[in-house]
């Protein structure tokens, strides 16, 4: 419809460019220039480094004649070209493809395949399983070897190593600003709980977006300085590798996660903000006296994946670490709700607080919906913490689709919503909790059963390390609960039996385990546990 | 071109919304719903509150017949009434027209004119002048009165009063999301130093990105206090309006700004951030011992229009305050620059720190361009500190154009970039600095002189409390500057040849002033010094 708002006020070159998070590097380097972007073991490299470093991989890209739209692929851990590769290669128009380090040959064969990599940067570290990956897929990309003197051993595998690779670009590209702000950024494929991979395509508007929201929600200062104990593979390192650069912050590089590099990078580098999935948190709480050290200041940590439990909490606040509770998924570009915090919740006994913390949480001020809904009927549960319904997300942080596979993209965003495949409710106040993936969820004599709930209860025991209940068929019930656990390395002696009448005694007996496995579980290279593997394994 | 990255990845509903600022309330009032949005006097609304009389305003201008695209009019001091337009008009699809309060009637009765206001909310307070307005003006709004208990004095002039009028709508109102982040949100007449005003067009999707940039910019932390010193009508409180539930804060709101109610808010309010031109530094500084009280934290203070001198940086520090210099226009929806500080700078002397907070600085993260060049040739001036050329910015952050004002908009947007009028110079470390508008240049014997730099200089001198320069026609010189001068209130006497003596110590004799004029100086609404006013003063 016309008015006087939308006559003679058109788009132009000086009020409309595309979104896209690469102009915070430029920035940073305009602003900052002899600021630390990244710290490697002894390297350093400033801003003004860092920023025409990118540029010379973007002109060499171009040199090697890569065009808009095609694939460049990554196997690297948390080092300088890994960020480098997130500016340097979209600089070009190509689309990072970031490859799980963990994953093995067939694996990484497939993505290489899906993804059409017409480059293949990897690091020494994973030359073994990528050079068997190279035999079985069909396509052989060019490859660039990443020759870390950090790292010993491991083979160059490639055509050329990358530091060659990129003196013969230009420092001073003129880097190509997407000509639309829906063009693709990236490729990151699920790690995938259940069934094959997908390709999770990122844009520049959401990218952008994301990383910005990352600095909001998180209350992030400038000059941050970041620590790198999540993978920069998951989800583009849930976008902070961009968001570091919108608030000029020091990237810490870490390619060894473990509590003693955690402790000594905190200290060194005063390290202000990290994220990390429940294993890290492990690794700090569980740290040997000798690992430990005393940090300067607190620690901002984002974790995800998992509810953190209370006595976690307690050991990470003690340790010096503020942990925040964000939950998204790959789809998401990451984190896209925070369990945002009250103050007067401060005050609560630490049971409580850890229960409210918990909560996944309300959307990301750049999520613009989130919701929980029947997915047959689309209509939002009632707002009770009782109803489940499946979480379904809305807006500009939604990917763009699936890769080469248009029904799963339909199907995952039918009806106008991104649907999660989480379960969850939607409390009174507006914060949603999962309650399972609909996948984990256990139907017993008709009634379901949130194994998260089982495994909850689980974790109130102290011997029990990690747990996981899934369904064990059964004639009579059509399902019942199967427990798989660890055991901590300190605890008493614990039977099948012990940990059966722990949870009788504390939820609804149908609910309670019929079967409890011990013994060390499979998880994801995320960390996630694999449930589709302890379905295989449940006793006869 | 199509590649597998744009085939089968189409924008839907679940991937693709309209970025609004109108979002972020919605998700303040979910997240924080019993949180203080809005403190004024002894009236207190949560956001729950905010979030649903923004709602009833929405749905009762709809009764009223208000459609997409027609205008809404506000004349209001910083109240809620007002922060409630800031919301409920665009969301039922119309424009905020925000008019300066300071204006005569003539000035009012031209921009509804312009604006073509269908409705028009205003304060008893300017009852007086909007009467008046309204016997001049073409086509007569709606009027609604805001009759606020807080004032005495004016009187009703309209057909409804405002919480009668609200009072009609519907606080469950489902809100118009905009259809195109293109549409407009708003409509800022600019204050003008020189000219008629024109009316700028700001548009939902750069509303969206300056709050956002604001937060991030300024390091904002979540649920901050907000005092309202700067006028809300001047480029919607540079953004402010939107930016404070982006982080869920509490808007402290203020009828009338003077030292007394500066610190009795911050003190009563824990306030943490706040904005204002340098005359309200000016009150802040030169508080009375009665006026002035012990802050408990400090406050953030961010200024633009002129760089705060170093005496008066000195003071504010003293005063509890952090001064941070942003600049912009009203075309670039306030400020899109900041003097992004390095902390290697805080160990520098008093007067060093003034000159390098002085400058304007460096863009905004989500201002993609900003740039110093010869408006003929459109070249970058060398960034040399020396060579003058016109501010440009390019980018989101840039109005959608004039008004019903073709020839301004392509004016002002030519060659792909925003032209701001401002003069200044490009600093080897990238950061900007103004040295004056257009006009503010006097051309002596052929040679440039800054105004600001003279001005700079007057303000080194003891007595003087306001300085402008300006051109005085010369028969021999073509131009020579003329000073207009306040003095400080506790000065000792100071003649012409003082401060001419004066300036001769300090910079080249043709830069210096050959006539002084002692007196109150003409201020904008906004204090801007008008100095198209003081040529008109020149003596013969």
């Amino acid at each position: 419809m016309s008015n006087i708002y939308n006559t003679h006020l058109d788009k132009t070159a000086a009020n409309f460019q595309a979104l896209t998070p690469l102009s915070f590097l430029e920035r940073a380097a305009m602003t900052y220039p002899h600021h630390d972007a990244i710290v490697h073991g002894d390297l350093r490299y400033t801003y003004e480094e860092f920023y025409s470093r990118c540029r010379r991989l973007a002109s060499a890209l171009v040199k090697k004649d890569l065009k808009k739209g095609d694939t460049v692929a990554i196997v690297a851990p948390n080092i300088p070209a890994m960020l480098e590769a997130h500016y340097g290669v979209p600089m070009m128009g190509a689309v990072l493809n970031t490859v799980n380090i963990r994953l093995d040959a067939a694996g990484i064969a497939f993505i290489l395949d899906h993804g059409e990599a017409d480059v293949l940067i990897v690091d020494r570290e994973f030359s073994s399983v990528v050079k068997e990956a190279l035999t079985i897929c069909d396509d052989k990309p060019y490859v660039i070897d990443i020759d870390d003197p950090a790292y010993e051993g491991g083979e160059l595998i490639g055509e050329i190593d990358y530091e060659s690779f990129i003196a013969e670009g230009d420092p001073n590209f003129a880097w190509e600003w997407p000509s639309d702000e829906w063009d693709a950024i990236s490729l990151n494929y699920t790690s995938g709980t259940t069934g094959n991979p997908k390709g999770v395509v990122y844009h520049h508007r959401g990218a952008y977006l994301l990383s910005l929201g990352n600095a909001v929600t998180t209350s992030m200062n400038q000059n941050p300085v970041y620590l790198w104990t999540l993978p920069m593979f998951h989800c583009n390192g849930w976008c902070f590798t961009w968001t570091i650069s919108a608030v000029a912050g020091t990237h810490i590089c870490l390619r060894k996660v473990n509590a003693e590099n955690i402790f000594k990078a905190c200290t060194e580098y005063n390290v202000s903000h990290m994220c990390g999935a429940p294993i890290v948190m492990s690794m700090i709480v569980n740290a040997t006296d000798q690992e430990r050290q005393e940090l300067a200041n607190r620690v901002s940590f984002f974790t995800a994946a998992a509810p953190p439990p209370a006595a976690v909490l307690a050991a990470m606040d003690t340790a010096g670490f503020d942990v925040i509770h964000l939950y998204g998924l790959t789809e998401t570009y990451g984190p896209a709700t925070i369990n945002a915090w009250h103050s007067e919740w401060d005050d609560l006994p630490d049971d409580e607080r850890a229960h409210i913390k918990a909560r996944q949480g309300v959307r990301y001020p750049v999520l613009e919906g989130l919701s929980v809904r029947d997915p047959k009927t689309m209509a939002e549960v009632p707002r009770d913490g009782e109803t489940i319904g499946e979480v379904m997300f809305r807006g500009n942080v939604v990917m763009k689709g699936y890769l080469k596979n248009p029904d799963a993209t339909d199907e995952a965003l039918a009806g106008g919503w991104f649907h999660s495949g989480d379960l969850g409710v939607w409390h009174a106040d507006n914060y949603i909790q999962l309650k399972d993936r609909s996948k984990d969820i256990i139907i017993s004599g008709g009634e379901n059963i949130s194994s998260i709930e089982v495994e909850d209860t689980l974790y109130q025991h102290p011997a029990v390390a990690t747990a996981a209940v899934v369904a064990r068929p059964d004639d009579q019930w059509g399902e019942t609960p199967c427990a798989f656990i660890e055991l901590r390395d300190d605890a008493d002696a614990v039977t099948e039996q012990d940990l059966i009448d722990f949870c009788r005694d504390r939820i609804a007996r149908f609910k309670c385990p019929k079967h409890v496995v011990f013994g060390e579980l499979p998880k994801t290279s995320t960390g996630k546990i694999q449930k589709f593997k302890l379905r295989e394994r449940v006793p006869d």
